[in-house]
């Protein structure tokens, strides 16, 4: 039986695999698990039957067999511990690649989420342009030290890991910024992950949602 | 042998239980494993030795025979998954309870601690005041869905779990602002948390710590 995954059925991000759905069908094409998707719409997305999934009516879920998940963070970590190949056998070497994936969505990925609503929420506020610098310097503390542990390695603790897989979910969220591109390594790191045969597959996929939704435009 | 785990000297929190170190003090106390702790002070927090251990010069970090870990939220999942009593047995609801462990620091966290950068680090700008009850409204977002999914039950999902402990962990950040008390049943859960005798236990000696930091003060 094949995982249910929700997305959106018109995603705001124009297709570029930033929804969170995107790291669900990477970790599922990683492990080669199929999987269904089920399109929900955002007036669907805040019903009850939706929200019953979802307490906070956003997409992705994950339903497989009795159980329901959302949190994609929680959805890829229960992805890498139920198939192999997203995180590694040595128990210690594990929990570093777990702590990695805490460390996406804990540590870097919130002054990278105040960018957007900067940009998108407040940019029309009497100070949405003066306050824009503050907020890219917050980004750019949380990767300098990033891009140093990372150092000349292809990933962050050994082999490709499910912390590399949220990690890279992440940053990819600052394409047309130019701050990825301050750190070579680090924008050398996430086009690594996107050249990952099972990323390819996943974007693919969400894309194609996007054409169909958007008329094949 | 005993695990150890890095706190700050002097916590700028005035010995509130707010540094991070506490989830990790309140983990070990639940699953009555005891623990040493590293004091470090600021200086050393941004130095080689202890970056090795924390890239991103904070604290907690978790030290067990060859095992390194940062990331609050990661060490709380470890220590669960080592020792019996944070996560339910059955696998679909560890699988939930781990879910509300990423809620907790990536749904319900982000919000939160920018009212705390709003305050401490922008209160002096031109926006400062008028960017306020912006930044508690996004609060307000997160913490209406979850008073619905709490209802009237005592824990998220079933008996107390490491879910419930990194939630409370991040609500209770919000003591002073009011802003947790308009959802009375987030009150009564925070207050439910902090009445466990391993809560408990924890606040003393992360106070103690900074009693003896600041001269008995």
């Amino acid at each position: 039986m094949k995982p249910t995954v929700t997305a959106f059925a018109n995603s705001p991000d124009q297709g570029r695999g930033l929804a969170r759905d995107m790291q669900v069908r990477w970790a599922l094409e990683e492990v080669c698990q199929p999987y269904d998707v089920r399109l929900v719409s955002f007036k669907e997305m805040k019903q009850p039957a939706h929200l019953a999934l979802q307490p906070f009516g956003q997409i992705p879920t994950y339903e497989d067999g009795d159980l329901v998940l959302f949190e994609s963070g929680a959805i890829v970590l229960h992805i890498a511990q139920t198939h192999d190949g997203l995180l590694p056998k040595d128990a210690n070497a594990r929990a570093r690649a777990i702590a990695w994936m805490f460390d996406a969505h804990s540590t870097i990925e919130p002054p990278i989420v105040d960018l957007d609503i900067a940009e998108m929420l407040e940019d029309d506020k009497p100070w949405g342009k003066e306050r824009l610098p503050l907020v890219e310097d917050r980004i750019r503390g949380r990767l300098k030290p990033l891009s140093v542990r990372l150092g000349d390695a292809d990933w962050l603790d050994g082999d490709f890991s499910a912390g590399d897989l949220l990690m890279i979910g992440v940053l990819r969220r600052l394409a047309g910024s130019g701050i990825l591109e301050e750190f070579p390594n680090l924008a050398a790191y996430v086009a690594r992950g996107e050249a990952r045969p099972a990323f390819q597959r996943a974007f693919e996929a969400q894309l194609t949602v996007f054409k169909a939704a958007s008329g094949g435009r």
